[in-house]
């Protein structure tokens, strides 16, 4: 089990706060302290009793030997050059984000020499936000990437894996590029398929929100998610994601057409691929 | 309480099945029959012990004072025609469609006169399918539309009301027309969206089938259902769901713009009008 004098979360949200209650529960360092830019958070933080509550980045990492990043996306460069010039010489750095190219990039530019930065994405979070959703077992069974970019020692790798591991994830590594590539195919764009289909849900004028069913809810369910987490994710993915939305109106012009057409076998054949697709999802691999 | 001499469910798999269950629990009828395509729903059906097992539509319905009409909506025609000529006189007639118009049409023309019909949709079902996960408790609080198009008698429309409510069901009066509008949005087409999604994930290069989380998972629960029922859905309402695949292809094509301009902005809005619908669907009405 990895173990440090202290670690520090900086924007402790929901899942920097689930980072610091997993971490405290099970001891990892000697000492922790967070930070969240909040007054709110903060206060939901203190409640929790997990270390000290601090006011700036800067005393948040001051000392500490491992500083777990987890502000939104589009804030890390923001993040990585107000907490570098704070940093421990030889502190181990990680974070959180769910895109990693670009995160990666601004830790190698913005982060000091000497201070150790491997990348990582815990597969874990929901539609809920805010360190008041925190949890001590949302890593539990998790995937969690780390994606090192070849400059790293394979030491700081190896622990950055362990500490992930300790929190309860299940690591697997992979590189920054081929990572964005497979959650832009499996979080992304399910993600900004499922807002614009609410969005042509509602344009329909036979729709009613009282009469939906599960088979809507559950697939919108994501959409209800607050929005400033996910422009960042979007728009550091967006290329790909862009790309996946352009595949997305080529099989809903394919289907459209068919049932324009009133081809039945041409509709019951791409409703077959999907579902066998979609089965194939939960066999194991 | 609906109390009737023999209840004859016709095409008995979830749904019909789940009606079989639930009216025999609640001894809606002194005596039930139901009939099945296949011989190994057949078998299934005989092992409920809740009344008779017919190998043909003719046997089932003979002597039925109501007859509920359970086959997918591309066979409501033909179900119709076969059962005609063996309706008792003044016999009521209802069915488990999730299309209306076109049902209600075929009813009209196929069934023989004295024979009273008035359409129905109980909104209830899972991408599960068939008798063997029929289930006496699925209509419980769901919604089910009766939809007259203003031929019935007003008693049939009552009792007809009053047996989907015996079965658990909150009941909703409608218009064909306006039924079909309604299921376009909140229904039909959120399935054909979780298809094409579902395909539209598969076409993106980096996607791993091990790597789905929940995201994935739910927005595409649907499209792992048989594809033979919904190929009849979608086709009944076919120029509803083209139309709300448009919308949806247009939704895409805006975000897909704001991602390539990498405008921050615009997808932020985009996300933000979704996330507002989507948390409509959860206030009550």
């Amino acid at each position: 089990m990895a173990h440090f004098q202290r670690i520090a979360v900086v924007g402790a949200g929901l899942i920097g706060g689930s980072v610091l209650l997993a971490a405290h529960r099970r001891r990892l360092a000697a000492g922790f302290r967070s930070w969240s830019r909040s007054e709110a958070a903060r206060e939901t933080l203190r409640g929790y009793s997990a270390g000290e509550v601090c006011a700036s980045e800067a005393e948040c990492v001051a000392g500490a030997d491992l500083v777990v990043v987890a502000t939104p996306v589009d804030s890390a460069e923001a993040t990585f050059r107000a907490i570098g010039p704070h940093l421990a010489p030889g502190c181990l750095v990680t974070d959180a984000g769910s895109v990693k190219a670009a995160v990666v990039k601004a830790a190698r530019s913005a982060l000091p020499a000497g201070v150790k930065f491997v990348g990582a994405h815990p597969m874990a979070g929901s539609e809920k936000a805010g360190a008041k959703h925190a949890d001590a077992t949302l890593f539990e069974k998790r995937t969690c990437y780390v994606t090192p970019d070849g400059t790293e020692s394979r030491g700081a790798v190896e622990r950055v894996h362990a500490f992930w591991r300790s929190l309860g994830c299940v690591t697997e590594e992979t590189d920054p590029e081929t990572h964005d590539a497979l959650v832009a195919a499996v979080s992304h764009l399910p993600h900004a398929a499922a807002s614009v289909l609410m969005l042509a849900v509602a344009d329909n004028p036979g729709f009613r929100p009282e009469a939906a069913g599960s088979g809507l809810r559950d697939t919108t369910r994501v959409a209800a998610g607050e929005e400033h987490l996910w422009v960042g994710i979007l728009m550091d993915n967006a290329e790909r994601v862009a790309a996946g939305l352009g595949a997305l109106e080529a099989r809903s012009a394919a289907l459209r057409e068919a049932l324009r057409k009133r081809d039945a076998e041409a509709v019951r054949r791409i409703l077959a691929e999907a579902r066998r697709l979609r089965q194939s999802l939960d066999r194991p691999a």
